[in-house]
């Protein structure tokens, strides 16, 4: 490895690195040789290869051969150039010493400031700055700086003893200790750090600089760090580098200053320099909130060739770069120095702006555009949002589960919240957990907290597909439905009392705070107008009410890819049908079953066994009508509410496919299993609390999640699922009379077999047959399932023959491939993350390795058997951009996802084409 | 179509058919034809192919062309050859019209006997036998038979009249009828016919025999013979034969007789004429029981040449036939009629030593000899049944969960099952369910009924795997904990009272019944030993305690294939440690959760919260100290009761691979439930029934089976996994001191990603390695894991990386794949096996189609990874005969049953590699 080059020099218009090599000289290092590159005034300075962290490593902490004469001779070329010395008492050279790896790490590596100092040199600087106190400031820093990071001592023992100097000489802050004071701190650091080391701080800058060298390389694996890169999947990276750069000061008076600032508002994307500015300032001061930095225009009138010289430099760095720049500078004594760039971040808002406003300028082109926008981003314009500038008392935080910004008064039942709203009150849902008898207050509520649950729990799904702000998991609260209050901290907030959530952040505020709702600019329209152009993927919305496909619809929706009948049977009115339907299908079930088992007996029976047998029939025949009939008139009361609706969504989607999924969830679901709102069932409905008990037992299940439910639902009760084929059917016939164009896709849940899909397929044939016959009428209908079980994935090819498409349920297809339950891995799913069994959520990003493998069987299969197969994905995943690419990548037809994600989703499908062998971007 | 061949006559010594054309002939058919060939005096009849039928339905219901022609011709030769014709007033000739397929079926379709009797044919046939009333009679159930059979009226519409008559004259039985109730009854039949039919019961016997012929070929797919395919997995058969046969008559005076006898003894198996006989008398007079038939030997007295002649028939068709045959004959006026032969049916004592005995003969070989025995049958052998002699009570019926016969008195909690044991007092279990705190009471009682629950729930699979007569799911059964007492129709047991078991039928039976023990025949070891020879899958044998693999080894098992720790929690003395671990787990858990984010968040605090965060450092930390040593105490108390455990399992296994799978159970399942139960506890422990219900709330997960168990556990919970892997390899070690082998394989449950799995292996070595080097002694053991989730299988190539070996646990495996509860499947399994959709339940015999697919993947990726890579089956299909010639197939080393099943593995692992290309064997 001898004769290899590992440290590149830069400054003075020129360096030996450029942008392209940020690979080995890290993001900070490369953009430092470019900006010499592009002759703008950047302090002297040089940066050691990553390839060094790489070797380190490598070989057992040990340095390449020749690295250290290389380095003193890079040193040498800055101290000619600066025509200053390290450690020089009359003329001395200050230097940083930054950590900067390929990726950005933000504070999780060390960095050594004003590495230099000595007893000596620290003279000359005072004659330089002429600011005795200014210089023992920097030198206590140092001196607690290095301790700190090179040398490993708590960075609390100096602040104790700053602290107890403080109290002593009863200074109003660090600013109250006089020059006197930080010298007297200066000795106390310095005998903290003997007793500590065993040794004394070193007077050698040389020495200094070899250290916090060391320092550096090895904080590229302190645990921080580590964990850092395992959270934001950052792999594949050499190391760190290690950028040594001569010290400027911003403080050397009125004609120094420090800044930052960004070559267009981050927040709005207007093409502007905006940022702010301190006179006679260091960095650090700035950060530390003392004095109030002024507008950057300001620095026209007091430093104008400077701000011109800004001007200039945000038109090359932006020509060059292609993008807004985030800068951080520095003035000393009337001369800008360029400390950094990079790309900055912006709001989406900005974002957006500033990609369309870079084609028109012609510096990129539409495909650049749009890769640059960060889809998640977008969610950010979809919702309303806290005026910037409220003040807000957060009291907790959560999971941020659905975002946007709610405000209103507690509620802690999804009762009251209905009857508030009903009064035009504002009301946020105070709840442990939400079940799907909630979801009609979840809608009239403007948010949702729970305190229970995970990202992906009844709330947090619910919650997205309404588009409502929703925080889950915030477990520190302790709600007493009793008492209808809740504590949290010491604090305690009762039933109607206001209160705000950010959903975005998770955070659970006292009190009102204003939002400000969201309008979506003509560049939105713009990016979404170039993805649609890019992209392959169709985006549909999955959306069960008239309202949310309209929403959808706006969103730019291109069909309805999951419109999910069970959360209508909770509407006003319905439940109580759904739950007489449910009360006696079990007992009509039971009664036909022992009939069957009955007349089978009779036939094999001995002579003198039968006329007891046919007394039987007699009778179970006799109790079997009065169920029976009360289960025909509960379905044909839900008969024409469920078609209402069908003909309100397929006329909000005219000319588009809507895909109604059949009812899915166990019918547990639908009855109330406390003790309470059995009792008020029971006099409601007139039926013994013990037959509801008995009922409910009957239905309990260990594991519904494997339990009775989906097809095999439609199987086992039949009348339901004919019942909704029947509404749906008649609702397209009834709309497409109306002269609108309907495409219902009628899909079946949670098939394993194709003898099961090959059952329905049958029966609703029939059954549509007739129907169209009778209102005489021809539509364009298919029958479809969803593939959300490992067997429906591996036994594609034989489903697809009775199939027209497949859909793929994602969030169950996960739950089933991994073992995992949604609602119960809240217990080690955390930790499984943290130590990196997985690299995300699996329920929120797909899980490529297996559940996507099993995907690609499922596609593949199902092609050999139909090759023009339409096929879609329907979980939470459809709006996952990393999980879209995957999706175009494999082939799929469409994704589908709650409206709000509809843009992210064209977005992401755009990208997904532009960049087709990317699967996931790091973060 | 024409000129083909349709009907096939036969009688006489000799036939146009035989036995190789079952497949056209049907069973009865064939044989009938093969007789003939053989010589053997067989009435003569034709058989009318099973194309006709085929034809029939794949032609809408229309003959081929030229049938009734070939019919009309073979009627007339068989006239000929009898010298009688149909319908003639003299001399008629009665037929019988059969149905027989290629696979038995019996009594699914119909039949039509006496036909060819009329007003007419009746008086000729009264001369020849010279009874008149056993004419009227055979008339009047011809007239019934013929109307219900051919012309669809209710077979009780018939009964009725018969039992209105009998009830008029005061008869006694229908033996207490005379001539002239019969001639009455005859013409009352008529009129009920023609009110049915609206047309006259006709008297041309060739109208007869066409709508006779007519109505078997529609009974093939009458319903009952629909689901009789469906429920035996019977395929492929063209349809059924029509046999039309002369009727002979073993009722025409003291030289005539009927019987039937199997060539050898199908209870012993012993060579020599078995069966009975009834002088003057037809085959339904032996069915109906009204007299006692008698030996066959009593024959060689009364008739020294039939019974010659049967010897002789005996030899020839065994000969023939290679096997034991079921023989029914008739003697008309001493003149010996074969009427059907078939391989009989036998118990498995018989069947092992039938098998050996042909071998000895030189009558087949050792191959034929193994594939000739049902594996099912052997249970039959391994556990003790009821005194056949004994008369029993049966009170209710459930399901067969686990065989053989016991009796006890009833206990209805394990502890008093335990308690009265100790007495050697002999119980019965009765449970609504079981669950594993039950297991030791399981253990100590003779059986265990159940009234709720299927084939694999808890008490099923327990008892399965510990050999006790289970029956459960036996739902009419009212249980009432608080009473001591159970109900059943009508009948009340009480807590002391004597019931007895029948686990092989399912039957509840009340008080005693005397059992006999099973004991193993030479012929058993002599087909094992067979078995031994030519299988190349291993078998092993999951048990959990040392007398469980004790069983095994006598058994045969060649290791240990699946040891679960978990039961060993429930020990005496142990459940308390367990619980204590189980309680402060979760509180130590937490608390260090807090403590590793409070450090994280001093770092990043700024100045002013630091203190406080300390403070709470502090008091965290403090707070910690007592559930800690709670913890550890817990786990330093159960170490050397695993250890223990593993001593001895290893020493009984000396040789032998142990298999031993770590914590598998969510915890919850340790902790009580019932607020009774944690009330005991509180006090027993001096914890606060709060903190228990506290804990029990929080472990509380809506899908336990989708939760937090299995690997998770040893992740969230390192420190019990490792307790376990420390007691593994102590164990290991003291024994292999000791001069024993050992063989341990440390296996890991549920592990779905290879990231688990590397941070298990390495902790094993490192923990191995230490234990080892202290203890002075290396022992080869092997670290793998049960492939049990979707996501294991499809991603089998990288976990194959940590692993030694793969044991794909199916029981699980199944429940993903298909997203099935086993213990919730109830509500719709039965269902979907009547209806078709799933042939078998997939949790007793595995669905190759689905999670075969997945175990094929499996083996497929992880051998491509490493190629030597050991792999079994450890779920409750390692006992299955069709699921063991699906793993010999796959290639897989060995599969691991209970026990009880080892046996039965041995010989479907010999027959899978005989029968290398079959999959499964119909019934």
């Amino acid at each position: 490895m001898t004769g290899r080059k590992y440290v590149f020099a830069f400054g003075n218009g020129k360096a030996e690195g450029s942008a392209e090599m940020r690979n080995i000289l890290g993001g900070k290092g490369a953009n430092l040789a470019e900006m010499s590159n592009l002759g703008l005034p950047v302090p002297h300075g040089f940066t050691i290869s990553a390839e060094v962290c790489d070797f380190y490593y490598k070989n057992n902490r040990q340095y390449p051969e020749g690295l250290r004469e290389e380095i003193r001779e890079n040193l040498k070329k800055l101290e000619e150039n600066m025509q200053a010395r390290l450690g020089d008492p009359e003329n001395p050279l200050l230097v940083s010493v930054r950590s900067g790896a390929a990726a950005s790490m933000p504070g999780m590596m060390d960095t050594v400031l004003n590495l230099g100092l000595t007893p000596d040199s620290l003279q000359g600087l005072v004659r330089k700055t002429n600011n005795e106190r200014f210089v023992w400031d920097a030198y206590r820093r140092f001196i607690s700086m290095f301790g700190n990071v090179v040398m490993g001592i708590e960075r609390e023992k100096f602040e104790a003893l700053l602290d107890a100097l403080k109290k002593r000489v009863k200074a109003n802050g660090d600013t109250g200790l006089a020059t006197k004071h930080l010298q007297e701190l200066v000795e106390k650091y310095k005998a903290l750090y003997e007793k500590e080391t065993g040794g004394d701080f070193p007077t050698d800058p040389e020495t200094q600089l070899d250290m916090a060298i060391n320092a550096v390389f090895q904080s590229w694996n302190n645990p921080r760090a580590i964990k850092y890169r395992q959270l934001y999947n950052i792999t594949g990276l050499l190391g760190t580098a290690v950028n040594v750069q001569s010290m400027v000061f911003g403080n050397m008076g009125d004609h120094s200053a420090t800044g930052v600032c960004f070559t267009r508002d981050p927040s709005t994307g207007k093409n502007l320099l905006y940022g702010e500015f301190l006179i006679n300032a260091q960095g650090e001061d700035v950060v530390a909130g003392i004095r109030t930095p002024e507008p950057i225009e300001d620095l026209k009138g007091l430093m104008p060739h400077i701000y011109e010289g800004l001007l200039k430099y945000k038109d090359i760095l932006e020509k060059r770069y292609r993008d807004m720049q985030d800068i951080e500078f520095t003035i000393q004594e009337n001369k800008l120095y360029m400390l950094q760039c990079r790309n900055g971040k912006r709001t989406a808002e900005a974002a957006l702006k500033i990609a369309v406003d870079l084609v028109r300028e012609g510096l990129i082109d539409k495909n650049a555009a749009l890769a640059r926008i960060d889809p998640h981003q977008l969610d950010q314009l979809m919702h309303p949002v806290f005026d910037p500038m409220a003040k807000k008392e957060v009291i907790a935080t959560g999971l941020p589960a659905s975002p946007g910004a709610a405000t209103g008064k507690v509620v802690f039942s999804a009762e009251e919240a209905e009857h508030l709203a009903a009064k035009k009150e504002k009301v946020i849902l105070v709840r442990k957990e939400t079940s799907p008898e909630d979801i009609a207050g979840m809608y009239a509520a403007q948010g949702i907290l729970t305190t229970r649950g995970g990202m992906t729990s009844h709330a947090a799904v619910v919650a997205r597909g309404m588009g409502k702000p929703c925080i889950v998991g915030a477990c520190a609260i302790d709600v007493d439905y009793k008492t209808q209050r809740f504590s949290v901290n010491g604090k305690v907030v009762k039933r109607g009392d206001y209160m705000s959530l950010d959903g975005s952040l998770g955070e659970v505020i006292l009190g009102r705070v204003s939002t400000v709702e969201p309008s979506l600019s003509g560049d939105f329209a713009t990016i979404m107008e170039w993805a649609d152009e890019v992209r392959r993927l169709k985006v549909r919305a999955n959306a069960d009410t008239p309202e949310d496909a309209r929403k959808a619809r706006e969103f730019g929706a291109q069909g309805i890819g999951l419109c999910r009948t069970e959360h209508m049977f909770f509407g006003e009115n319905r439940i109580d049908y759904v739950r007489q339907m449910i009360l006696v299908a079990a007992d009509a079930k039971n009664l036909k079953a022992k009939l069957l088992s009955l007349q089978d007996e009779l036939e094999k029976a001995p002579g003198d066994r039968q006329s007891a047998i046919r007394k039987e029939i007699t009778k179970t025949k006799a109790e079997l009508k009065h169920p029976q009939s009360l289960y025909t008139k509960a379905l044909n009361a839900l008969l024409p509410m469920q078609r209402g609706d069908f003909e309100k969504i397929l006329t909000v989607m005219d000319g588009l496919p809507v895909t109604i999924r059949l009812l899915d969830p166990p019918l547990h679901e639908f009855l109330p299993q406390d003790a309470a709102s059995q009792t008020l069932i029971s006099k409601k409905m007139k039926v013994s609390l013990k037959d509801i008990q008995r009922t409910v037992a009957r239905l309990h299940e260990f594991n519904p999640m494997l339990g009775h439910r989906g097809c095999r639902l439609g199987i086992t009760y039949k009348e339901i699922y004919d019942m909704q084929v029947r509404a749906i059917i008649e609702a397209a016939c009834n709309i497409k009379k109306k002269g609108l164009e309907v495409y219902p896709e009628i899909m079946i849940p949670l098939v394993g077999t194709e003898k099961e899909l090959k059952i329905f397929r049958e029966n609703i044939l029939q059954l549509a047959g007739e129907i169209m016959k009778k209102k005489g009428v021809e539509i364009h209908y298919t029958i479809g399932t969803m593939i959300e079980l490992p067997r429906a994935a591996v036994t594609a090819d034989r489903i697809a023959r009775q199939s027209d498409f497949f859909s793929f349920g994602t969030n169950d297809l996960t739950q089933m491939t991994f073992g995992f339950s949604r609602d119960d891995i809240g217990n080690f799913l955390s930790e499984y993350i943290e130590r990196g069994i997985l690299p995300k959520d699996p329920f929120q990003s797909l899980d490529m390795e297996g559940v996507g493998m099993l995907i690609e069987i499922g596609v593949k299969k199902g092609r050999s058997t139909k090759p023009a197969l339409k096929i879609g994905i329907c979980g939470e995943h459809g709006g996952d951009p990393s999980s879209i690419a995957f999706c175009h990548r494999i082939g799929l037809d469409y994704v589908s996802c709650s409206p709000f994600r509809v843009p992210i989703a064209r977005l992401a499908a755009a990208q997904a084409n532009i960049k087709k062998t990317e699967t996931a971007s790091t973060v």
